[in-house]
């Protein structure tokens, strides 16, 4: 049986189990990538593992989210940051660089290698052949220390591109066709394998638009196979010699199959609020639009700016309409700078910025109330753009230029009566923006850790005890996610590298008692109906519970990645029934009748939950044996140690 | 005897009073400026008076301070100010179109004619022989109803210039130089008048870049003749025609006479954290440099930015530095990309950011904890970057320059050594940027006001009671600030379109319960030491007090800018002596014994406070006859429009 190019990969990075969809398997890491808002505290963690040297062929840390730098604890993060790069030898892109995805497109990603990133948009290089995966960041931590990443394996799904792209339907509308069809779970536990006739049409940056936001399909990743696109693109930033041709085995299996015809295609829009809320762009037309947004990881290349420079060149934008540019890394924006696009754009009455995530998370552009904002992002999910009862939609830049123009939702294929030609795709000859603010290890700057006032210790758990008993101290409903336990607005943002402060705002939204009741507490349980955890990976809404005593939570059901957040930070996930979901009240009195230290060490899957010493309940732990010695120990970072000090990897270094 | 030039633009000007420093005179304004932190209160009111159309020559609304938008209050207030502009006849230049004075001096700025702006900056383009004056929000909006502006008229002061700038000292070397020898209060109760054969080795924007920082020296204005340099600066932008030659008497009385040798001066830096704690480069050199940031109303021109893009060009900036450049205006920022030095900038670090005020004010870009930030900006009073306990360093682009490819404070002298040469000023031949998002009033988007829901109403007084008493609600020290009175941090800076909102943060640094007693008391006084309500002007300072209630301030003397506030906001300021002051208690019952008002519009300057019905003393109140009928009406506002319906400007447009 012919392999997958994904079975491929993975074969070549196997280190434990085997590559059937379900079975947990260990692979090896080639390249570890980190931002600022979640790098802090895989920086804290790797010093706390007393790990010292990057092990992965690179690492590297950008600074792109709170690139504007709105309080002294963003620049503080980045000083610490650049202080981490140089300390433990990754590379630092310094704020204003560019969005870690598009920064390490043009500079690292690469053929048949894997990936582990801590962010959630991570797959982005899968455009040219790399397997790459989000995760949490101590999943991250870990991998840099040269340990293997463990994940169950997905099942492979084929995309079979036929045809090709019409005029003004673009490698955004490839993506937003699949989320109209298969929806933003329609991608869960599986990785999307694109193939077929239709490939060889797009160029490697429109591939990485649609692996970019095949994160928004719930994909562990997207990848496509490399062929004489790839090929061209990295010849044209300059690394050609990374040239690995891939391709899945003529009879590769796949577990299913979609086809899209890329010629069927036309400009299509995500409407309010959801990136599979997706129509024709002329069935949203006429809608008044008060800001236009080019940019982000998605859509935010030189390839995706200059079509819309072009089509606003000799012209203006509406009066009426903000028209924002934000590129995705100073290299794009310099280029334009150089090739006299930048001034065009202005001219026209665009606001050129930073190259930053910025507006894409909430940070700076938020839209007026009451109206409707066009972006190039990747997720409109309602309050995303900083303020609630938002209007987002999502579009390609062509679809946002049309509007920046118009003023309003405009099928952009009407402007060819203004004249206005379709801009085609266009790659540069080459990507001969400066490396500047790309500091490698051996360049760096710092040879010890930076650390300012706001940022914080690792929050370490003791050991499992024998003995878990205490109050349900939060009831919750289905369906909570980790926005919930942990929002993501900028006045908490700010402190994600001070576990004891951001620990305040836990769980706040639901109940704003409750960090403070769990602080006094000394001990209890969180319980919650099913998929507690959707959401965002932030593995702080593991770690902020755990830092306020909380010793387990009980819920009917688990998100995935904040399943495995809360065995990293060694808090025990129970499974309970809806009977006695329904029968537990907050404020019950909680005692895990075994001897949970034992039953969790030995195997043991159900364990006896007694309530206000009243009645009885069955709880279920579902674990691997991997997962039982984290909990055992605490987390994923006495784990860890131990394995190292076992003669595991990772291995601390001794140079 | 002959006449200043200050003295000559006045009497063209002049509606009321004589030209006798101390008294008060009434003249007519020309030009109006506001910005986004303050016009929005200055429309409101426009509406509150029920005027219908802008009567001043110019009056321009520009968007400049919050153009990060990191709040949707922000990007409402944005869109009010378009409304507003378009509604009553002003231009409006949109977020990210530049900072008002960098804009004002290329479109609007003219020999010969008077201003007033509702920011403290105003002075500007007293380079190009403008008069300009900064005020408080209620009276730029009464001057742009066309009513006269009344202020005591200043001693007119002459800083003879004499040879000429050697290499690498600049503009900003001028003014820092002035504020070494005078102090931040130098200026207090003056115009600066620009006399001597110094003033032609000058150009316009330098000239521009003195008058703009003599507001440092607290300034009411400060003024440059015209010549061949002023008609050279207006033809470049494109409006020769509005050159006049202005130049004073040769037998002109000044009050006093200040000398600058320009061929004596160097390279100066301020240091922390007081614009007149001047000192040689030489003497702060080899301090480590975390941040330079370019830009801003005093260094953000075209002019500015040129000279730090040669000295970058073909270099790189210090790794350990972060190197911001935000420029005045996007017509330079277009100008310069157009000629390909925003690529340059950026290939050698600089992260470029969009045209605003931003960081000048705290807003982005704050520095890490414990660092140097070295800025070419205006101000570096302690915590105004975002930071408390910050090292905030002022110096030209030259300067700034230099620290960014050192990544320490140098004297930029020393960089010849390296084959950096002086660049010099030059200017463009023309400024050629576009003007797109200048929206002229004929061109106005909007007829109608669209106020969000942040946007509150003008809060407006009754008129003064016979009877006041009430309690001593808040006894505080001397020297109490604005900054005191209503904070102008992002998160309630973001309220100042909502005096309700912000009102509740009132006098919150000095007595975080104050704001709520006020509330509840229905009535009661603020009582103070010496020198009340100094620093910013920001009108909110008297509006929210009274919107709490407040109906008196006694203190031992006032502010000149606060007490004009109080007045316009129809709040007695009395005066009282040192042992009544100690003798008050917060807490204690005070009644003014007099018919206040009777006493307030009979001329009466002696009032009797008895407090807890046991002892009385006296206290005074120093008014003009135009200020007692305000404060009897309720303020400015009633005040106004009383004028207006009894025949008096300004006067309801009918159209």
């Amino acid at each position: 049986m012919g392999k997958t190019l994904t079975e491929k990969i993975l074969d070549d990075h196997l280190v434990e189990g085997e590559l059937t969809p379900g079975e947990e398997i260990g692979i090896e890491i080639d390249q570890v990538l980190t931002q600022d808002t979640t790098g802090t505290m895989v920086w804290l963690q790797f010093e706390a593992m007393g790990l010292e040297e990057v092990q992965t062929e690179i690492a590297a840390q950008y600074c792109d989210h709170q690139t504007y730098q709105f309080d002294f604890k963003n620049t503080d993060d980045h000083r610490f940051l650049r202080s981490a790069a140089g300390t433990f030898g990754a590379h630092f892109s310094r704020p204003g660089n560019g969005i870690c995805h598009n920064v390490h497109r043009e500079n690292f990603a690469a053929p048949g290698k894997t990936m582990l990133g801590s962010d959630s948009h991570t797959p982005t290089p899968g455009g040219l052949g790399e397997l790459a995966i989000g995760a949490g960041g101590i999943d991250v931590t870990v991998a840099m220390g040269g340990a293997p990443y463990y994940i169950e394996m997905p099942e492979v799904v084929s995309v079979r591109l036929e045809g090709e792209l019409p005029e003004w339907a673009t490698a955004k509308d490839v993506i937003l066709e699949l989320l109209r069809r298969l929806s933003v779970k329609g991608g869960v536990g599986k990785i999307l394998e694109y193939t077929g006739p239709g490939v060889e049409t797009l160029t490697a940056p429109e591939r990485m638009t649609i692996t970019n936001m095949g994160t928004e399909l719930g994909a562990t990743s997207s990848i496509f196979p490399t062929d004489e696109q790839t090929k061209d693109y990295l010849e044209r930033v300059g690394r050609g010699e990374e040239y690995v041709e891939l391709q899945p085995d003529d009879d590769a299996e796949y577990h299913d199959e979609i086809v899209v015809d890329l010629s069927d295609l036309e400009p299509l829009i995500a409407q309010p609020s959801m990136p599979d809320n997706v129509v024709p762009v002329s069935e949203a037309a006429g809608e008044d639009v008060e800001q236009v947004i080019v940019g982000s990881c998605t859509n935010g290349g030189y390839e995706d700016i200059l079509p819309v420079a072009k089509m606003l060149e000799g012209r203006e934008v509406s009066m009426e309409t903000e028209t924002i540019v934000a590129p995705g890394s100073k290299q794009a924006s310099e280029m334009l700078a150089r090739q006299g696009w930048v001034a065009e754009m202005m001219a026209a009455g665009v606001n050129f910025s930073e190259a930053t995530c910025g507006a894409c998370i909430g940070i700076g552009h938020v839209p007026a109330s009451d109206s409707v904002s066009l972006r190039t992002f990747n997720r409109n999910f309602e309050g995303r753009s900083g303020i609630e009862d938002d209007n987002v939609y999502l579009c390609s830049p062509e679809v946002a230029a049309a509007a920046a123009l118009k003023g309003e939702i405009v099928d952009p294929r009407e402007l060819e009566d203004d004249g206005v030609d379709a801009p085609g795709v266009e790659l540069p000859d080459q990507y001969d923006g400066s490396k500047t603010d790309l500091i490698a290890p051996d360049e760096a700057v710092d040879d010890e850790l930076i650390k300012g006032p706001n940022i914080g210790d690792v929050p370490l758990k003791d050991e499992l005890d024998s003995n878990l008993a205490g109050e349900a101290l939060l009831k919750m409903d289905d369906n909570i996610t980790t926005d919930h336990i942990i929002p993501a607005t900028q006045d908490i943002l700010m402190y994600r590298s001070n576990i004891d402060k951001l620990s305040e705002f836990t769980l706040s939204r639901v109940d704003d008692t409750f960090a403070q009741r769990a602080a006094d507490a000394d001990g209890g349980f969180l319980v919650a109906g099913e998929n507690y955890g959707q959401g965002s990976s932030r593995e702080h809404a593991a770690m902020c519970p755990m830092y306020l005593g909380i010793e387990g939570v009980l819920a009917q059901s688990f998100a995935r990645i904040h399943r495995a957040n809360l065995f990293n930070f060694g808090l025990v996930p129970l499974i309970i029934d809806e009977d006695t979901y329904e029968k537990i009240d907050q404020g019950d009195d909680i005692e895990i009748v075994d001897d949970v230290r034992e039953g969790v060490e030995s195997g043991q899957e159900e364990f006896t939950v007694r309530v206000n010493d009243d009645w009885e309940a069955t709880a279920t732990l579902n674990a691997s044996r991997r997962e039982r010695d984290m909990l055992s120990l605490g987390g994923k970072l006495p784990w860890t140690k131990q394995q190292a000090e076992g003669g595991d990897s990772p291995a601390p270094a001794d140079d």
